[in-house]
């Protein structure tokens, strides 16, 4: 196992630490780094708390900060936070327009969420992001999985929450983009989980992963590696396949997952570029980074948002957060 | 060789294409993709332009916006510039106030970027980057490489031509950056140059290479993968030793080298950062992030920069590029 580390024990408070440290302008850990929380609070909005398991950064406490989140929960690496660490942090950037809750569709964020939000003391809603179109459930959830679409849902009802929209109505925006949002990823690589040591699956050389799932879960298939636009092709396919298919104007993520660097991250971007706009779609907005990672796994996501002038308009709001500005 | 490609020929082209595409707010790309520029060109500050060979970014082209660069020339991968991509690009960005050209201190750069000044009609200056302090001279330079500080001098620089700073006093304080900038990387995995197809150089499950350079370049010593700590103070004790050393208040910033997460490179950071407050130096700005690298490399730099109240002004001034904003 090739990484920066001291101890497997100690990964994910050391890493968390140096964050906080290079962001102190922005965010402030809460105590023993059970979550990451905005430097000011402003208690006058609703106020948005996501978390999950460690090691997809800069997801959840990357976007903790003016415009997104209000607190992320840190679970450690592929691992869901715990209740406390989900009220805690309500209780800590939580005021009178109460608290919405966003969690990925994993069984263990799903539980502590819920587990959380009947705990927490104030007005809580959740929303529950399944944007994964490879398979209908896996080894860690029921149903979809909540992927890098999280980052969507995540940026728009930040941007509202921060606008003064009330609670009820943030939850169910929140459930609206992630309606309108659909994912799926490959991996050309597997990553290794410290605490295992080993890599998580085995891919043959001539080998990739379509579907993979971002903790390393099973994807679709096994299937030979291909080229940059046949691999986007099979991607936006199943994308497009999906449901009653997108139209109009969309909004293009191209996510690294870790190991994948930005001079492929945009060749891929120009591919799925062209095929969507063979395919009649326009590309509204754009984002091309490693927004969502599985620790240092070669792959990538893409993500379609079908969009609409409300929701372009929420997602050029400002925001300033460690991993997100405009 | 596992990459998001379609042809060795082409992925430069495409990956270009995608740049340009998702940043169509910010960047252009002059012709025959010679070079990328600033969408909006102002002719009345002094012109930034670097270049260098693919297979850095977002170095240099991420960096292409206001406060920072003017242009970039993306040579082919690991491959200099040519000098009528240098001097078109001038020619597209510069005005009464001149150019000045920043090269890294590679053989073929300094070679084309000197003809480009040569041939170029304008007024024009250069600074030449040559942070690294791993080795005095290399299989790609004579004397030390320009590596990841140069993205301080280019922000630094940016924002005092931004600010108005004439073309000499612009030169000078390239070079006064430059002289403030220490770097030293190491690798854990070695990349593979898609035109080679088969990895740069070779390492055992236990090795790393300490002081590589961002072409794979052979560093000071193949020595025993180490804890981060180790790593980290191996790093800064070549730094601080070098010299007349660094003292007072630094920016510390931790640069990825494409293959290595965000969660190991701010353990990095908080690593570096509690040796550089043992040393009593005091960590004034922070970046962390792949910012300089080295197509797919598993392995990050350290950079320092000794700051004064001006050029952390500088640095703290708005930069808005594909890669660095604030």
């Amino acid at each position: 196992m090739k990484k920066f580390i001291n101890s497997v024990d100690a990964m994910l408070a050391e890493s968390l630490d140096g964050f906080a440290a290079a962001h102190a302008d922005i965010v402030a850990l809460g105590p023993e780094r059970k979550f990451v929380r905005r430097r000011s609070v402003n208690a006058n909005k609703v106020a948005l708390v996501s978390g999950g398991g460690s090691g997809h950064e800069p997801l959840h406490a990357g976007f903790v900060g003016t415009g997104m989140l209000d607190a992320a929960c840190p679970g450690q690496i592929f691992t869901s936070p715990t209740p406390d660490q989900i009220v805690e942090a309500a209780a800590a950037v939580g005021g009178r327009a109460g608290v919405l809750f966003i969690a990925k569709n994993y069984a263990g964020d799903c539980m502590n969420f819920e587990m959380a939000a009947e705990l927490f003391a104030g007005a809580a809603a959740t929303v529950v992001t399944n944007d994964d179109v490879a398979v209908e459930k896996s080894t860690h959830s029921t149903g979809r999985r909540g992927v890098a679409g999280t980052l969507v849902v995540e940026k728009i009802v930040g941007a509202a929450a921060e606008n003064g929209m009330d609670l009820k109505s943030c939850a169910q925006l929140g459930s609206e983009v992630n309606a309108r949002t659909r994912s799926i990823g490959v991996a050309l690589t597997s990553c290794t989980v410290p605490a295992a040591g080993t890599p998580t699956f085995a891919l043959g050389a001539d080998e990739m992963e379509m579907g993979v799932g971002i903790h390393g879960e099973p994807g679709r298939k096994r299937v030979a590696l291909a080229s940059a636009d046949a691999i986007a092709e099979q991607m936006l396919g199943a994308i497009l396949a999906d449901g009653d298919g997108l139209s109009g104007e969309v909004l293009l993520l191209v996510n690294g997952f870790g190991g994948t660097p930005a001079i492929e991250l945009y060749l891929m971007y120009n591919a799925a570029r062209r095929i969507l706009e063979q395919r009649g779609l326009g590309i509204a907005r754009s984002l091309v980074g490693s927004y969502v990672t599985s620790l240092e796994m070669a792959g990538c996501s893409i993500t379609l948002t079908q969009l609409d002038d409300r929701l372009t308009a929420l997602w050029d709001d400002p925001v300033h957060t460690a991993a997100l500005r405009w």
